[in-house]
């Protein structure tokens, strides 16, 4: 009997949504679940398709990527993972997709604009972009570089981590991450909503600009602020 | 028991035929339903995920968009159906949606040209667009102003929201009404079809015109006119 | 007990493809069904869901669009199938559906170049488009001059409907047809996932040109002309 | 009882893989599958629908294209199978997709430019297109010839067919193989994804170049390399 029983469970169930919400084909992307207090995470086995997967499967590893528990390699981004719940106090769960307009942003190498209240109700800022990895880089602890990119450009964009829970890695792809790994999930999904949204608005539109600050204040503040009246939490 | 029960129910229903018909993910859109000799009217609770919300949830609200039923938190947007329903006489049933291609249109701060029969088959003009609202009113009474902005648009415009019963909110999205929630959502649909065969026949002919005023007439007066022979009602 | 009984159970069927293959949304787009030798009609009734539309409402009419049997109004677009099947011999079905890219190609009033293989599979011709009509024919009996429209553009572009089964009316979408039903609605698919290859590659390559003439004529007679090698039948 | 149940099972299984991950529509596609100690191969019938086709319907050919076995005519496009199973060694099946994006580069007349991880993932090289043909090699043996295109083109770019298990064809569509069924259907939906990514990377970015060399072969070695770590199968 395993004592991770059940985060390899929430784990799972939160992977699952990767194919299920079509944010990957195959065996694409992963999501990660942290057990804060153990310091150890599980993550998604490489290279295995979702509709083979099981629970039992997830692979438990510690704070530096090292296979704690399971019979299975864990995802060759296992790094990244790790680097990022090592620097980013407070959130528990990372979700990277696949998902094709995000995608195409990170490999178009541009942040995504905010032109409009889906993405303002989400974050106040353009979701920012990696620089592009120097060949050092890439040639040494590759996956690893990859969470330090994705930590600069956070720092570079003056930007928290809890404010701004999804970013895209230059031709790569998307990373999201949440206190929760619903929350992880739910923002890669609404990445690829707001990815797909602002390539449509540019297409009609080749001359638009960002929204004006009011407004992207408003509504990041009645949902996220201080007096914030969305939802059902704050009553 | 409630009074509200049946117009709690046609709301969900309603409600339920935004996801059904992909015009929003998560938790985004919401549809109202209006009991104007009771003069309240059911709304979706804020920031509810559709596959969790049962008939029950829906929360009853006066004209002025205070709680008189139900214990979750209505819609944040519950004052801008609110205004509606107090200045358009004749609706019972607002929809918002956050469909891709009209929130895109609606981001890109550009009304939809009227390029075909599909378009006129609903509406002689094209779909408008408000301005983007002023600082003064962002930072006022935000989602009332939605309301007035809206109102505004189609004074400006000199349309009837009897003719025109859809309409793209600057960098938010659009917004649909009707006598009934199923024309509602219906219009909710057709706008986000018309939206993305506008915007694939731009790419497709970037010096398309609109269409010739005869046509549009025809169109939609064969369907709406005095004389009107399309469908079963009339005869 | 009506005579028409099985075909208005084929001309039922036939429809229902539509909303199945996604040929269009809500009650858009018909699809009727000839019987050459009783020289009627049946077409589907006007304005009526296809989820709600059962065998027995289809509606039969004579060859000038007249009620023949029925208690629905035939589809307002009835009198251009009626003008089609007096005018183009051998053809047993016409559909017309509102697919995106179809009507996009349509509303931009280009014809469809032909840009390879699958296009030549099915025709040797660019999908040719009607011009916009005059105004005295908009005014005119407007269904009917949609027919002749159609019939025009044939001429003019010296095709025959026997090798050109689908076409595109300006402004207003696709009109396909066929020896029989299911010929006519596969032609309604083919014409769409044509119509959404070519906008593609012209997003991907703006300078390309019409594939080259031998290549056409190869991929288009081994499939209908007389030494025809595709398929099952002439062997 | 034939020898073949067991090919022609596996056969047919790949190509029912073509309509359900949406790889093409009707009868469109073709999936091939090698015997290759009895040198002969299984392949799709001509023209028959996906969902009318049974495991039996499978025809055997040898290696000239012959029909060995099977009642039906095989795939028109057989004869390219043919040339491909004996010039490169190794692969066991073959499959013809024609979905959108792929077909839409193909038609284009454009490799496609390696923007992205998921990309290099899979390759390299850009996807490589072959030449149009000339109109001696299409008035000839048209889809032998197409096999010698893709030859070519492998050749003409330098590339293996073990390494790159992908083209495009052409004004006609891609082809993809591998040294399974499975592989080779993985391939095609491998490569409409990046199709897909990438032609909306074109349209949030026009000036984007091809990814650097060192991060395409970092995620090309990482999986197919000597030293390669991702997956389940080195460790």
């Amino acid at each position: 009997m395993t004592k991770y029983k059940e985060l390899k469970e929430v784990c799972w169930r939160a992977n699952m949504e990767i194919p299920k919400n079509k944010l990957a084909i195959s065996t694409f992307g992963n999501v990660s679940s942290l057990d804060a207090k153990e310091r150890i995470f599980a993550i998604k086995p490489s290279g295995v398709p979702y509709d083979e997967m099981k629970p039992a499967d997830m692979v438990i590893v510690d704070m530096d990527g090292n296979r704690v528990e399971g019979k299975m390699n864990p995802s060759s981004d296992t790094p990244t993972h790790a680097v990022l719940y090592r620097s980013l106090p407070g959130i528990c769960s990372i979700a990277h997709a696949h998902s094709a307009y995000a995608v195409a942003w990170a490999q178009a190498c541009r942040p995504i604009p905010i032109y409009g209240t889906t993405h303002a109700d989400h974050l106040a800022h353009d979701i920012p972009v990696t620089k592009v990895m120097s060949d050092k880089m890439i040639k040494g602890q590759y996956e690893e570089e990859t969470g330090h990119q994705i930590i600069n450009a956070l720092k570079e964009n003056n930007l928290s981590h809890l404010d701004v829970e999804m970013i895209l890695v230059a031709c790569h792809g998307p990373f999201t991450w949440g206190a929760t790994p619903d929350r992880a999930v739910y923002n890669a999904v609404v990445l690829e909503e707001i990815a797909k949204m602002a390539c449509i608005t540019e297409q009609v539109n080749p001359d638009i600009k960002r929204m004006k600050a009011t407004l992207i204040n408003k509504h990041y503040q009645r949902k996220h602020g201080k007096g914030a009246y969305y939802g059902q939490i704050n009553k």
